[in-house]
Parts: C-alpha cells; sequence; structure tokens
C-alpha cells in the first residue's frame, strides 16, 4: 500500500495520537472539513485501516468511533548492533506484536535478504499477513542521515556512509528507514511512551555506550549535520580517560555501562556488570560506591549542562539494566541540582528507567510510523 | 494602527524576508491568492506601509513591485541595564533611524511615562510622526516570560515578577513586549543579521555578565519555563569562584567582562578592561595571557558541549569589546576543536564579533517586528 494522501495522514494521526474519535472530533482535530473526513474515513475503512465502533460515553447518546483496525497496518522495526539484531512487529498504536533475535548482521549487503524474510516469518508465525507491513525503521549507533536514510558512520558496525535505507526499500519493496538508536528511542518514548506529553525532552540512553537525543515539539531536533544529541562524546574530564573517538574524559569513558564495567575490572571487583555494582554499593563496597558515584557525577554534570541550555520539560534517562534507582541515579540528580540555577532546580522532571525489552527495535517501528502516519517528509526537519 | 491580520501580515512578512516583491511573488511567498494580495496591498498601500515602486530586473519588462514606505512603520526598542538605558527607532526592515542615551531606570513604574515622552521626543528628532511607531521591545537581562511580557526576575535590576509589557502597553497604547537581552541580540541577528539564513543557532552574548539565546527554525526556543540558553550559570569550574547565582564557578565568573576585569585586578594589571588585556597579551604580558586563556578555555568548553549537543548550524559570539580576534577567541576555538568530535569539527561556523553599538535596543525592536510582521503570538512559542 502506497503511503496515505495528507488528509488521510492527518485523520490518521488524529486517531493515533487520541484514539478511537467521531468523525466530528476527527475533523476539529485534524483540520479537515467534516465532508472531507467522511470520504477520507469511508477509503481508510474500505482499505482496512480503520473501522467503526460504537461506544457510549459519559450521559450523551451513543457515538459511532472510528478506530484502528487492530493489526490493520504493522511497522518493523530492527535493532543493530554488532553482536545480535533484534526484530519487532508493532501495530499503529505501538504495541509490540512479536519479536524475533536475529544473529549479528554486520555486512550491509547481508541485511535487506535476512530482514525480508524474518519479517515475513515473525509476521506468520504471530498470526498477521506479510502484507500488512507497512514500513521498516533500523535503528543502529552512530551518525544518520535521516533524510538519506543512511548511515553515516557506525564505529560500532564499522560503516561509514551506508545507504541501507535505500537498499533494503529496494529489495523489500516497502519504506525502509534508518534512524540513530537514541534517536529511535526517544521517537518511541514520544509517540507511545513517557514523554507524550512533552513539549520538549533529552533523552540520555545508557547502555556498552552512551546515545543522546533531543526532541522538540513534534519532531526530533538533528541539528546541522544530523549530530545533535552527541551527549556521549562531551569532555566530561579533560585529559581523562582516552575514548574511542580520539579524545579524552569523554562522558562515554566514565558513564557508559562499558566503562564502569571496565572500571570494576580495574578494581578487581569479582563481579562487574551495573547491577552487580549497585548491589555491591548498597552493601557499601567502596570501589563500587566510587564507581556508580563518578559515573552519576559525570552524568549528572551533563544532565545540568542540558537542563541550563535548553530547559527541556524532561529529561528520560534510559538504562539497559534492572538497578535503576539506587546510588547512580541518586548521584545523578544530586550533581544535577548542585549545578543547575537554584530556581530551575526541579523545574525539568528527570528519571531513570529501564531500557524496556526490545526497546531499540520498537524504537526504530515507531520511526516507520512516524514517517507513515504522521509527518510528511518535508515537515520533519526541524532544521 | 492595529496589529496586521493575518492575509496582511504574511504579505508584510514576504516582502520583510525578500525584500521589494512583485505581487506574483508575494502571492506564492506568502501563500494567499493572488486576488487577495491586490486587495491586501491596496489595502497596505492606503495605510501608508507599502506603496508601488517600478523596477527593471534582468533582461524582463519593467515590473511593478511592492516595498515597504521607508519610515511607514517604525518600531522602538528600549534596552534596560541598571546604570543605563538605550533608545532605538528602526524601520520595518531593521535599520536603526535614530538612537538616544536614557537614564538609568531602575523603578518599573517609573518607566512608562519616560518611555512614551523618549520615543516621542526621538521620533520627532530624526524626522517621524509618533504615530508611526507600531511596537516596543524592551529588553533587559534575566528571565523574561515572553508570553506574558513579564520580567520573571533580573538579578541585575534587581526585579521579580514584573509585568512591564503590561504596565507599558497601557501606558502607551501599543503593543509592549519584554525579552530577555541575548534573545533580544538573536532576534536581530535572525531577521536583519549574520544568521538570517541559518537554520539553528546559538548566541552567546559576553559583556559585564555573560547571556545566551538559542534559535532553532524561525523561532527562538524557549524552553519549558523560559530558561533555555542560560548558558552563563553551566558550571565550568566544580567548586571554583563563588558566583551572584549562589553557584560556584559558573561560566559567568571565568568569561564575562566583569570576571576577567576582576582576575587582572587580583593580578594587579594597571588597566583590567579586555581590550586592555588583549593589548598587553599582545605584548606578551604573562597575567593577561593567563586571563584571557582561562577565559577563552572556559567558554570554548562550552561552545563545545553546544556543539555536541545541539550541533547548530552556527554560534555567534558576541563581545562588548573591540578587540574581538585576539587570543581570547583563538583560545576558545582551539578548546572547541579539541573537544567535539573530529568529525564534527568545523562543521559548525562559530564567529566572535564586536557587539554593535545600540545592538540591545535593536534587538528589542526587533522582537516588536517580530511580534507584528512575521509571527502570531500563537506560533510563536517552539515549546
Amino acid at each position: 500500500m502506497d503511503s496515505p494522501a495528507p488528509h488521510h495522514r492527518r485523520i490518521l494521526w488524529a486517531i493515533s495520537e487520541a484514539g478511537p474519535l467521531s468523525r466530528t472530533e476527527i475533523s476539529e482535530m485534524a483540520g479537515v472539513s467534516k465532508a472531507a473526513v467522511t470520504g477520507a474515513v469511508k477509503e481508510l475503512i474500505a482499505q482496512g485501516l480503520l473501522h467503526e465502533t460504537d461506544s457510549i460515553r459519559g450521559a450523551g447518546r451513543p457515538a459511532t468511533l472510528i478506530a484502528f483496525s487492530s493489526g490493520s497496518c504493522l511497522f518493523a522495526g530492527l535493532s543493530l548492533r554488532p553482536d545480535r539484531s533484534r526484530l519487532v512487529l508493532c501495530d499503529a498504536v505501538g504495541d509490540i506484536m512479536g519479536t524475533a533475535d536475529l544473529p549479528s548482521m554486520r555486512t550491509p549487503e547481508s541485511i535487506p535478504p535476512l530482514l525480508d524474510s524474518a519479517i515475513k516469518k515473525l509476521a506468520r508465525d504471530t498470526g498477521f499477513d506479510p502484507d500488512k507491513v507497512m514500513g521498516v525503521g533500523i535503528s543502529v549507533s552512530g551518525v544518520v542521515n535521516a533524510e538519506q536514510d543512511t548511515c553515516v558512520r557506525s564505529t560500532l558496525m564499522g560503516w561509514e556512509n551506508v545507504p541501507l535505507g535505500k537498499m533494503a526499500a529496494d529489495y523489500l519493496g516497502l519504506p525502509v528507514h534508518i534512524e540513530n538508536d537514541a534517536n529511535a528511542l526517544a521517537m518511541r518514548e514520544k509517540l507511545f511512551g513517557a514523554a507524550s506529553e512533552a513539549a520538549s525532552f533529552a533523552l540520555i540512553d545508557i547502555d556498552d555506550g552512551i546515545g543522546g537525543a533531543v526532541f522538540i515539539g513534534r519532531n526530533l531536533f538533528r541539528g546541522f549535520a544530523g549530530g545533535a544529541g552527541e551527549v556521549a562524546h562531551i569532555t566530561v574530564t579533560p585529559g581523562g580517560i582516552p575514548c574511542q573517538c580520539g579524545k579524552r574524559g569523554c562522558l562515554d569513558t566514565i558513564s557508559s555501562l562499558r566503562a564502569m564495567k571496565l572500571a570494576a575490572g580495574r578494581a578487581n571487583l569479582k563481579e562487574t556488570d551495573f547491577d552487580a555494582l549497585e548491589a555491591a554499593a548498597a552493601q557499601g563496597d567502596p570501589a563500587a560506591v566510587e564507581i556508580l558515584h563518578a559515573a552519576g557525577d559525570a552524568l549528572g554534570s551533563i544532565v545540568a549542562q542540558i537542563v541550563q541550555m535548553l530547559n527541556p520539560e524532561r529529561v528520560l534517562i534510559r538504562l539497559s539494566a534492572e538497578r535503576c534507582n539506587g546510588l547512580f541515579a541518586a548521584v545523578m540528580q544530586q550533581t544535577v541540582d548542585a549545578n543547575v540555577l537554584p530556581q530551575m532546580r526541579n523545574r525539568t522532571r528527570i528519571d531513570v528507567a529501564k531500557t524496556p525489552f526490545g526497546a531499540h527495535a520498537a524504537g526504530a517501528a515507531s520511526i516507520a510510523t512516524h514517517r507513515f502516519l504522521l509527518a510528511p517528509p518535508s515537515q520533519e526537519r526541524t532544521s
């Protein structure tokens, strides 16, 4: 199916945003005339995307509401990591219909055929017609040119200027969009998650490495060269630990899960992963306390800068670990409080939560959803 | 005169943006039908805002272009400082028609009558009818609620929650808008200055204190609580020099003109202003070199963070001094280069230039111009 016409898009957007709506409500919300809504809804029902549902709301008479047909359109999301890939299928309102773990795919040429068969298999395994997949998102660590759907550079994958979007779109016969990992997570938080109401937010993705995204209004803010949100390589400790980027003392060298693991190894701790460090710190282990303190303090100093610079409504910190609200988070918050203007303290809500299972792949799917439903490409760039 | 109707605004905006245009070009640029353009232009000519001008462009036949009538509408800008105030009158394309230095105005109640008579006097002195003034902007150091035209807090002026916009608007019978100093400078750079083509930029205003602004697309980015751009109070040296904000080691304590002057005094330098420091450093004076190096390095570390975080197209540093491209600027650029990802180096153009005479007041006038011509208030908020 082709991407819907602008009126259709706005109608789908309104329902995606607000849930089932009456035709009058759609007309108001989408800014489309009642007559045009009636015609377009008829077509979208005929295409199987929408259906009518009766509902009694409040004390009024029953209204016919228009809702998405479950599974009428699906979006696939692929998260690529050097050591693993994960695929999800989501419906138009972001619910995850199915998940599959795929092998590592480091060779760009190998991805389109593997992705094609994996999407078809996952759709069938979960009881859906593969033809219902309307678009695909692929998330990858690194700098992405979202307009050209090209991975400009991914140190982790060892890629430079890989036009994976076009390669995969040609093979699959579907729109395929490439996005940076953290941007994909942020898109899902905006469309279907914690940030749906926030006028602006920053997201920091703490995983083996660190990613960052900035969301302003209804759009990712990409900056001039697609590099907005690159918090990982802000210098925290001038002359500090060498970073793989070639600089020293970057946030990534202190507050990433990889950095904490390395520090734990240097301190000869038996268990070196983040959750073990939090557990050890809770028992008073001085080395674990020191590592988590340094990592939380470095992150807090960057979050404070984000608050001072952008004054976003929210900062979401997403951690690929279980113990999200231990010493690391507490020190982070203390450092933020100590480093923002007194009157800005507590104005920006900061929360630390676990990155849900499959979140990057689901984020990638939400990029495809966003492109399909919400924003014509010409409106997508903030800059 | 009332604020123009939406069609009229879009037509004025198109001419303000592109210079004299034919009716057909206005129609295309403003997205208004040719017939509506013809009608609206007729009204705007009758009001004296626009006039027809003949022009031969290229090899074609002469076209009738529509242009702003010089002095047909004026905007006043008032810059408030504790020790001085400055008033300017600008025309619709930002040219400064007249400037007046006014005494310090620290008592909010004293401002409306003083401003009223000063605007009238300045208009007459420069040969304009005071009735041509369509709006007034007031810039002040501190946090401003631009929607309510209230100064939320200005440490310099000793103000808290001063609804100066309404107070002055009631007295003058004109729209009066309050804006933060650096935001006002940034607006002028966007409408009429170096940043008119930039999709996004950050501005840092280095004066006695430091101000900052973020511009994304066609709008100032104000953040959640109006605090976006508050770079002055980003911590640069944890535990460093106490800052008047109550924290320590803020950028303002190292890189503001006041901070450099204080450091020069502590080093027993004879001349302590910025230009004297640059002159002494050029002669190899070690104390001057050290002060400028520290200040440039601290500023550079913040600019690097802005580049990493926002990846803006440009960073404009505006310095209230003459010697803008000495050691201070060189060290700043070096620190930026050392602290951004190698591939982001030189992607964001950073320039340091002198803050022109009367720039804050002219910036305030541009806020009034922007409100009058360019953006209906409902479209003005980015967040």
